[in-house]
């Protein structure tokens, strides 16, 4: 029996501006769908894994090569609906309503386990769809660049007066997200040392230009830091090794006099301790092999790792250096193991990125669907001019172009919110309408987005008035991007964080040139980040009412009138 | 401190040809969540609870009167948000979307449990909606007549060769859905005792002509029962008692050579054990005041009761007497109890309804904003000419018009599956167009529908296919219909079972007359009861797989091509 997840094809989006489905709308969806398994973009795409895990674009092959058929054949007034990556309907709708409707690896709350949700996968039944990998707008490693960049500045900012020259970062993990981890840090002034278990990952790192170095030993890693410290130089390593080991190891080492992390974090996929942790002790093949075997054995030894990094974590936090969850709920995970201190240490967005959240700001994205550099680089330059007096997001564009390689589709991020998003997309639309750029873009965002998730151990942890879990937030978010005409929309269950700990909704958008688009752009792109501006206010934050009041949002029952 | 869900008014909604909104579509949606607490309709309308334990029509008093302001004042191309029955935010879409869009009761997983429910609850942050009473569709108690009229007859067909003359049914619950019962049992040729412990819902279902008589002693409620059952009349009985109490002192007495019921069931609001279900041996009143006071004193002592009742249930079950779950979840609160054999008896759904589900069969109904019952009358004429052929549809639209008194604004439902529902849609707003009705009509349905749901231990209970649990189905029903431009659209959670164990959406579009209307009714009821039909396919149940093929529909990844 053939694999329905395995075939040895490699899937490169088309590029240029010739299109072989019936309009630009549905040419983007295909187009983002293979760059999703785009051979530079996911981390694993003969098995249709894209990141985070067991991330997927689709749930078999066969399911692919349907998705692809029909949005090939879809008409400008059809809706193809996609079930945790099973492409199951076509529907009539209208022009201005999505295009792709998509609900990745939903499960009724009682039901919401890893366990359940194995049995279903197993079945063929499930798919999990992480944030960005089942919508179809994941964009490589670059994607959450930003966002950790933005995470370290913050900390920089402060604890360390905002210089972090010769300071050092201590993680785990480079697969797909945590792989932009070193660079982040490097373009934050910091040296970055990332514990990663797996050799493959770290050498796709280096050749991708994330990293600087590999070591095999815990010394050989410490030397580098202490030299490239010493003389001020910010660059990264990536240890081979597992976090379970070498945090305690270093805490001990610490503890004696050894060297010590000026901030603590880590990425390694801790979201799901089947597929995702390699416990301690273990070769990644090992890993591998028992995942099938002995589903049990792997579950039971990861979580009983993690607890030992989370120990770890924890002293260096008791230690005083600042130490942050990245995102991955291995705090939940330890506190379940018996680990009662686990939450000591706050998570990233409490800590430092809420306030953006406030104002609408998070991870912004667009890709040029012809294929050419060039066409970001016009986009570049082009948000240069469209917001002038903005010298952070010029100094991260300049940083971006110099330090980013592209992976797949050309690419760019930018963290800006309501108020800026629209008006960077109607500029991209007469940009593609007047052929400047070569063909349409694709506008999109991370479901880890202001308006966009909810997530107790992660975006929405410790909210001022304790709605931590209320996820009708996010649902209201696909919702209104449906109504308003976002060109694909998603409501997945589980990204991030894994089964259970959170909902979130995905958004995409092409600007084709058309006045329809425009009229489209408007609204989607002010209604999707002004949700986010939303959900803050009605918590109860001053900077999002404030914000919600300068910008003349109409909410009633959260600001009256 | 005054309570915000506490008030004197009472609420009526406006009736006839003119409107006090900006149009039909938002006019409907005001009237229709003014219906849902008429005085006539809602179980307690002056706490804002419509039915079904706490499921309530807004959050408080005050968010009630900001909605009908924004729906007042709501332009064309504008959508009303609300959470969890607060306004949230108005927002610029365009007329092919809804004019509201709804999510209440949503928490993440992890998250979803009463305990946190009512936590938020508390606080002000929450609020259950039910199925219909926080989607504005509910329509008394005659909206769930049929559902429960079409479950008996055939538990009649399936154990009595089609003849429930001079049988009984034994039931708890006389509420906003549970009050039906007797109705629907006398209408199946049945008699009907329904244990119901609380007085005034006695009362108020011989007001309202669903119950014939009231009984005080059990024994009193059995001599009825032996007299009516010996002369053949189908006539019921509401008994003043504790179904924990009754359900098992009846089978102890049938096991000593006692009476012996032909059918047994329950809809007691075991969904929720703090607000709903009274424990054995408690007054209605100590059971409010000791909500207050100590709720889990109240929990502890519910689910006990529930126990008592199910384990009852079992032993009539293991008696040979048909025993079917109503959908209240109550065999998973006797499970969770300790109570292993618990789940002995099946639902409803996969017992009498999931054949029907799988053809887009479902709770259709409709109701007449001129309030005029004229109106009723004349669609259920026009329904007759429309299914000439449905000799099953004429009987119950006879029956209904006979039996069942209308509460609040008049309204019928209809059980109609994909092909039927958008034919009947296209006629009202012809009728209205016409002139020939007096003034618009809204149509919807219960969120308990084919293509809605996912509620393992309810709707999708025992699914061939092991997929019970997964809700990305109804996720994709509701951003579908919010595609095809039904008037508003609703994502809910803990509908029917209660917290984390079900999620469901709601659809309602109205019929005003116009071109667009007619072209937003053709998709709206034909792709709704589609998913359905879709995701019952999907499931392998050949009857959906054959409906799909005969209807076209175009399901890539289920049917292939
Ligand atoms: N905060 C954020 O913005 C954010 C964004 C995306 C993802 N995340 C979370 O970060 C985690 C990583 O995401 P990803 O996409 O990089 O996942 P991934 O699966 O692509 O990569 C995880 C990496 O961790 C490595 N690893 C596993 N166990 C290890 C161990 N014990 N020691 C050292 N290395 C180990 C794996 O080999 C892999 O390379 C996930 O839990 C994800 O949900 C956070
Ligand atoms: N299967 C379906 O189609 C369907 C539809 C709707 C609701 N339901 C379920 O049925 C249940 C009842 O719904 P409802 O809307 O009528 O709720 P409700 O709260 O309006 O009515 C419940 C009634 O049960 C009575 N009751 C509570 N505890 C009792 C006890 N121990 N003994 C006797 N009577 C008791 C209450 O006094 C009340 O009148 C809910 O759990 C609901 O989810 C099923």
């Amino acid at each position: 029996m053939t694999d329905p997840r395995h075939n040895s094809r490699d899937i490169f989006p088309p590029t240029g501006p010739e299109i072989t489905a019936k309009s630009w709308l549905t040419e983007a969806a295909m187009r983002m769908l293979m760059n999703n398994l785009h051979p530079d973009v996911a981390e694993n795409p003969h098995e249709l894994v894209v990141y985070g895990g067991i991330g997927r674009a689709a749930r078999t092959w066969q399911d692919f090569d349907r998705i692809v058929a029909a949005l090939k054949d879809l008409e400008a007034d059809e809706t193809l609906m996609v079930q945790s990556g099973k492409p199951v309907g076509i529907f009539r709708t209208h022009k201005d309503a999505p295009r792709v409707l998509i609900a990745n690896s939903n499960l009724v709350p009682h039901w919401a386990t890893w366990a359940h949700f194995n049995e279903l996968d197993r079945k063929g039944l499930m798919m999990y769809g992480q944030m960005t990998a089942g919508s179809w707008i994941y964009i490589g490693t670059q994607g959450i660049v930003q966002g950790t960049y933005e995470t370290f500045a913050e900390a920089g900012r402060q604890h360390y007066g905002g210089d972090l020259k010769g300071r050092w970062i201590l993680t785990g993990g480079l697969g797909g997200m945590g792989g932009a981890q070193p660079l982040a840090a490097v373009m934050a002034g910091a040296c970055c040392l990332a514990v990663e278990v797996d050799e493959t990952r770290i050498d796709f790192r280096i050749r991708t230009r994330y990293l600087d170095a590999k070591a095999r030993t815990l010394g050989e890693a410490l030397a580098l830091i202490a030299d490239w410290t010493a003389k001020g130089e910010a660059k990264s390593v990536g240890l081979l090794g597992n976090a379970a080991e070498v945090f305690p190891e270093l805490l001990a080492r610490m503890k004696a006099g050894g060297p010590r992390p000026d901030i603590v974090t880590d990425q390694t996929s801790a979201h799901d301790p089947l597929n995702g942790y390699v416990p301690a002790g273990w070769t990644v093949a090992e890993h591998r092999a028992r995942r099938e075997t002995d589903p049990q054995a792997v579950e039971t030894a990861a979580k009983a790792s993690m607890r030992a990094q989370v120990e770890a974590m924890v002293g260096f936090w008791n230690a005083g250096v600042p130490t942050l969850d990245y995102g991955n709920n291995i705090r939940q995970v330890a506190q379940d193991e018996g680990f009662d201190n686990a939450f000591a240490f706050p998570g990233f967005v409490p800590a430092y990125i809420r306030p953006l959240f406030c104002k609408g700001i998070g991870p912004f994205r667009w890709c040029a669907l012809s294929g050419d550099p060039e066409d970001i680089y016009k986009t570049d330059a082009a948000m240069k001019r469209l917001f002038p007096d903005n010298a952070h997001l010029h100094r991260w564009l300049d940083m971006a172009r110099e330090r980013i390689a592209f992976q797949g589709l050309p690419a760019r991020i930018c963290w800006i919110g309501l108020g800026d998003r629209h008006r960077a997309g109607l500029m991209f639309n007469e940009m593609v309408a007047s052929g400047e750029l070569k063909a349409p873009i694709v506008i999109g965002r991370d479901h880890l987005d202001s308006g966009s998730v909810a997530s107790p151990n992660r975006e929405t942890e410790a909210m001022q008035d304790g709605s931590d879990a209320v996820s009708d937030w996010p649902l209201l978010n696909a919702l209104l991007n449906t109504a308003s005409g976002a060109t694909w929309v998603s409501l997945h269950h589980g990204g991030g964080v894994g089964m259970g700990f959170s909902q979130h909704s995905g958004m995409v958008i092409v600007a084709d040139g058309t006045e329809d688009a425009a009229r489209r752009l408007e609204r989607v792109l002010w209604n999707d980040p002004a949700t986010g501006v939303m959900r803050h206010a009605d918590a109860g934050y001053p900077i999002a009412r404030d914000h919600a009041r300068a910008m003349d949002l109409r909410l009633p029952g959260i600001l009256g009138g």
